[in-house]
């Protein structure tokens, strides 16, 4: 089998982006404008000091640092060079690859058709390459068929509660459960929606990790990870062997984020992590849901905090979830009936002319016209239409009100 | 002692709205309209058949009536006079001013220097008159003063709970809690309003009243609204022998709606009497709040619903509650300061290399390059700084961090 120059460049940017992936921070603005002006290949060779970056190569690259409001500009091309350096010579690309095969997984590129689409609202800062483990067949689910489900660690039983019903009832609508892979709403969000299974084309549930994905992070939810690793889907922006990192979290939340389409915190303490995945939710415009809980409660306080800021919607169930999720008219959620009343669907005369109406005894037309203060003739058809409604009936001359329920 | 003319006019006027307010239900709008029109000496001669309305009069009834646009326009003037009319033998207003009296009681009208400022927001659809019962010192407390606290009759512990430290924590920021007189979360509301008390010149707690104020309803509670009585404030807008029928406790809503600037919804069921109030706080433009809870508990379903709709504000205490209520910049609520964190304040650079410093052993600053993905430079300022904040010791030439909590 011979391998055409096209198949030869593909692999060329595959392994490049894997080396990137592990030269770079997430979200490293300069070297995400380096890959956007020059592509993987030579944005590595640069990064590496292999290539002298051209005059036209540093002005493009400070040209969309500069358009990025938002972007933390760190330094320039030269000192970015010089941040790199160091991790220049540990760079093993096809190493990584074959370790993440050997895991039973694969590395991801923008250039595949794979690629979620939902990470180009990413912009410049969308992932360099997505390190996966999962079933083969499963594709990421597109954004408004995932929801994010995140929340404390040290989640109470009211929050473990919660989460599992919203994860099972997201799961039986067809909607992919996205979180971390932290204990507490994390794990519970997962061990749910595992339970309840998915529908083969997408997974239940997706666990983006801060770390390596030859890693379980943290050592007590190694169990849960391999499951989902088995029957749901593992993802990570860093390479095998890559430790978690304050920053590689930070970063994190931004993917969890920009894959769904509604961020639900479920219980969040006054200043959480989950807060940041809100964030970032509602910085991409994606619709950010919290679930009130307790006025008692810290693990609420951050929820309460969101919904008092205007900044999340209050839901209490998977429907409402999912008619947040969903293309706007489907999955729009039931609203509780409640009791019916007796005055139910009454104009103000009759309504008036019920509640003049005596239960026990009875009462004459012109009594109840004083009572109700409405004029005798008023009464009088009044009284027809509660009695047709079987809330009044007469009894020898005088009336008395039926109570329904 | 000689009564001057001016002083028999104000009798006469005080007499007239006393007859008014048992001879018309609570928004009345003809009746309103006609009040308006000739006063309300005049207005009662033309509702009791005494006067015939000339075509000035009711031409002008008509016109206010097609200027209300949201009023539910029952009828013309002619129809209104033979409505009243059954109730037109009835009237004794004197009688009713002296029941009052002997309960320790009183008629207050918009001519009166008390009339609360609050109730001129309703327009035409303010009361006829108020019948007051409480200390003879106490006024209705400014607007800005005032919160009312509604929810379900059959409230939980929890509602009952929250209530109370709401309720408490109003009173001892001098702000007068306002509910209805039922069983659950407004009894809940007064009876730690009144456990509070207050400063003398306003009164801990009002209760509105649907019926007379010579009738304790419901019976349960009349241990507690004789001590509203006596040490808060009793306010009804009917008569003293009114009962009280569904159109009376909505109208009265509308009265606690009114005299507050907030209305909070402690705990109410998806139909719950409390979401009436709620509609004419928001339709008065005061502010409407709501107290999260469990997403198990029904009667936090009605809260939830106000919270989801955008509604309601989500107020957790009386902090929160305070700084909706005062005029803006005052009582503003603190906020819960969280647990430092060791990173608070590190710029970004300074965030990877603390990351990426050993706890129990020591790292040399070229490997810190490596792992944090910085020049050697850059590692040195920031282990300089990192250091001066008490972060990072250097041991034997490597450097460990120190973890400050």
């Amino acid at each position: 089998m011979t391998i055409t120059k096209q198949e030869t460049k593909a692999l060329d940017v595959r392994i490049a982006r894997a080396a990137l992936s592990r030269l770079m921070e997430p979200s490293d603005m300069v070297g995400m404008a380096l890959i956007e002006c020059t592509g993987p290949v030579d944005a590595l060779r640069i990064a590496t000091g292999q290539l002298k970056p051209g005059a036209q190569t540093s002005g493009d690259v400070a040209m969309i640092l500069d358009s990025e409001s938002g972007a933390s500009r760190r330094s320039g091309l030269t000192e970015a060079i010089k941040r790199w350096a160091p991790r220049s010579g540990e760079l093993a690309p096809e190493r990584d690859i074959a370790t993440m095969e050997r895991l039973g997984g694969r590395i991801w590129t923008p250039e595949d058709s794979q690629w979620p689409e939902a990470l180009l609202d990413l912009g410049i800062a969308q992932p360099i390459c997505l390190w996966v483990r999962g079933g083969t067949d499963f594709n990421v689910p597109a954004e408004h068929r995932s929801v994010a489900l995140v929340g404390s660690r040290d989640s109470t039983n009211y929050g473990n509660s919660v989460t599992g019903d919203l994860a099972a009832g997201l799961v039986h609508r067809d909607i992919c459960v996205v979180s971390g892979g932290a204990y507490g709403i994390d794990a519970q969000a997962h061990r749910a929606a595992l339970a309840t299974g998915g529908r083969g084309e997408s997974p239940p549930t997706i666990a983006v990790s801060a770390c390596g994905l030859d890693r379980y992070y943290p050592a007590g939810n190694e169990d849960l990870l391999r499951a989902i690793a088995d029957r749901g889907m593992l993802i990570a922006e860093v390479p095998p062997g890559s430790s978690p990192t304050r920053w590689r979290f930070l970063q994190r939340n931004r993917l969890i984020a920009a894959l769904c389409s509604v961020t639900v915190v479920v219980e969040a303490r006054w200043r959480s992590g989950a807060l940041n995945t809100a964030h970032h939710a509602a910085g991409l415009s994606r619709e950010v849901a919290a679930v009130p809980g307790s006025v008692h409660s810290a693990n609420s306080a951050g929820c309460h905090r969101l919904l008092r800021e205007g900044s999340a919607v209050c839901v209490t169930d998977a429907a409402e979830i999912a008619e947040l999720a969903g293309p706007i008219g489907q999955s729009l959620a039931a609203e509780p009936s409640g009791r019916p009343a007796d005055h139910d669907g009454l104009n103000l005369q009759d309504l008036l002319l019920l509640d003049a109406l005596p239960v026990k005894s009875a009462a004459a037309s012109e009594k109840l016209a004083t009572v109700a203060g409405l004029t005798h003739t008023d009464v009088l058809a009044g009284l027809g239409r509660l009695q047709l409604a079987g809330l009044a009936e007469s009894v020898g001359g005088s009336w008395r009100r039926i109570k329904r329920h």
